[in-house]
């Protein structure tokens, strides 16, 4: 068995679903929020923690991991679930984010979701940055990085991408592709998915040559295709059709990515666009997205899994979610403060601790700090994609997503 | 009640003994090492793992935490117990040893134990240093600050440090004294040790005071005296007489506190000179000590309590104890290792992590390298101290020291 996913019950009228996804490792009841665990650690957090917060699935990222401490040590340390400690489903995205981070996204402050005030910003234009400091040079057979590390160089093939995500063992890996800016012009953005997808095929190849060699104790792992194609509807259907679609041997994409760079106001469509074409018995991971915001509207659109480093990226600086809102956990409100950040919640930071304590921490610079906010912003963020979850089992998600966004201040 | 000791057994033809201390939050089982939670949190490890290392007392820094966030600010948030989750035994150090952090010690790189390989380098000479950088400013009725953290002048009289720790209400609280430099001459060592004199008797009676204000539901605090008197044995048994016997209302110190700055070689027959005068049936703490061999001088030399900042802060560092000795985790040696960092320790870091893992977390500046490293610390140096306490029981004291400290590379 590498994967099985069985839908239980569908949003009327709409793309989204409540269902579950069983891989070697365990079960994911989807929609799921994915936790990352960048270098094969959920930051400041241990594993113990990451499960107590009610994880179900973790997110390595193989860029990283390659580049330390090696794939071929990840391995010699059992894999991936074994070294961090993890007992629970897991996967590892391709590094194709990371060639967007480091090539055309390279000191530019563009990331995952573009809050765009003036639209006028997104007009589609090929700019001249050529001379524009990259990390990453992007050919069409791979890509060359430079080391953020020690700068030394590398080159990644679809062929090397997926013999990493090999030796790395996650039960879930993707695709290598290209995720390109939404500042690039059509011509680049066609460019750019004619590429994503011939290594679309050659990830395919590549994975099912090697499972083809496992042995029957070997653990199978899955291979979910990546969907690009930027804020354009004919390139990103074209991306959804191509990626349902390519085959090897007979065998198919095991479920999907939709990857790529948004505006904030593009994502809905995008990922409509796309779920609309992908078939329905597989599942979807919208990649790198989570706000509360995105979560509601990902599901609405058919969106069975979704990972951000927001829960701990935020945590780590003191902004920690509640109900209402994100509140700064360093400001002098919450110094005498002796409520939970939240008062009904029951993760393991609001059961023990006092706001005042967690801005005690952050200003004396206490490593705590961060790991007390991440795991309560991990436990809301997850448990928050679970309560979306029983809506749609309980049929009141409308009511739900209203209720919760009246609620919650952007 | 506010304290019991009992002692259970004693070490043949030595002044150790094994006993139990009961204080309102639990029993501590003695010889004991202490775990330090500076600023009311033990760096980079979570109360919970705190406890599951085998801690069973952990000390927070009255000057830290009067500094950030305000005594006041600990006693809202329902004393230090409650706001640092730790349900165990709690003690609170007095400000004395960060007066002479600040003053004496400022910028000298002198710490509680000097390693002096050349002893003349101890040659008691009265260093003209008062053009020297100094934060602490040593009156007769107290000391002057200047915050580390904001430049603001503070000042602290004995009655203010003990009005402090009653604020932040740890079960045991220390008299407020003068901790000075081995490098002081015998004439300032003995202005100095009249001062830590005349500010134990203040204490005592401050704390007396505030303990006859406190209504029939809150917890009673008991407090220990400091012995202190630098390298000369004339001052350290004149201490020692005089803190045993002080005496307020028929009240005497509940225990002892043994400070100083030690050159290593000092430091065994300064703990014996006290410790022979000491009253047999109140327990002695030697503050601020602990490497494994000083653990079992100490003992062996009638010492009850030990406390630390070693085991987090080198574990911070990457610096992990053995039985063979420390390691450095961050060792290319290490990069492939996949055995945990002591195959047969039941810790959490050892049962579910290998050095692998853990030398690449240090590489990647990763948080979790720092709190799995001194979790296996504070159970290394807690469960010696455990060990060295079961060898008294079962009367095999010498042959345990002899068998440790043999495989022990220093």
């Amino acid at each position: 068995m590498t994967m099985d996913f069985r839908i239980e019950k569908r949003l009327t009228g709409k793309l989204g679903r409540a269902g579950t996804l069983t891989v070697p490792h365990g079960v994911i009841e989807t929609p799921a929020y994915v936790v990352v665990g960048t270098k094969g650690t959920v930051k400041s957090v241990d594993s113990a923690q990451v499960k107590e917060a009610g994880a179900q699935v973790v997110l390595s990222n193989t860029y990283h991991l390659y580049l330390q401490p090696g794939d071929e040590a990840v391995k010699k340390m059992g894999g991936l679930n074994k070294m961090m400690n993890w007992s629970g489903p897991s996967m590892t995205d391709s590094g194709g984010f990371q060639v967007f981070s480091l090539g055309a996204a390279y000191k530019k402050g563009i990331s995952k979701v573009l809050q765009v005030t003036d639209p006028s910003l997104l007009i589609p234009e090929r700019f001249d940055d050529s001379d524009a400091p990259r990390l990453a040079k992007i050919g069409q057979d791979g890509v060359s990085f430079t080391s953020h590390i020690d700068g030394s160089v590398h080159y990644i093939t679809p062929e090397k991408s997926i013999q990493i995500q090999h030796n790395i063992g996650a039960d879930i890996i993707f695709a290598f592709d290209e995720c390109t800016s939404p500042n690039e012009d059509l011509k680049y953005q066609g460019e750019a998915l004619e590429r994503t997808h011939n290594w679309a095929r050659r990830s395919l190849e590549e994975h099912i040559k090697l499972e083809n060699q496992k042995s029957f104790s070997d653990t199978s792992q899955s291979i979910f295709g990546i969907v690009q194609g930027g804020r354009d509807e004919e390139l990103r259907k074209k991306s959804a059709k191509f990626i349902s679609e390519v085959e090897v041997e007979g065998k198919k994409f095991d479920g999907f990515g939709i990857g790529g760079s948004f505006a904030k106001e593009d994502m809905q469509t995008a990922v409509k666009w796309v779920n609309e074409i992908l078939p329905e018995d597989k599942p979807r991971h919208l990649l790198g997205i989570g706000e509360p915001e995105d979560l509601f509207m990902g599901v609405e659109s058919g969106v069975d899994l979704f990972d951000c480093v927001l829960p701990t990226r935020l945590g780590r600086n003191g902004t920690l979610y509640t109900k209402e809102g994100k509140i700064h956990i360093t400001n002098t409100e919450y110094r005498l403060d002796t409520k939970p950040v939240e008062e009904d919640c029951p993760c393991y930071t609001c059961t023990h601790y006092s706001r005042s304590y967690i801005c005690h921490l952050f200003h004396g610079k206490e490593m705590l700090a961060g790991t007390l906010s991440s795991i309560h912003n991990i436990h809301f963020l997850v448990n928050l994609v679970k309560k979306i979850r029983q809506s749609i089992l309980d049929e009141n998600f409308a009511e739900f997503k209203e209720s919760f966004l009246n609620k919650y201040k952007q």
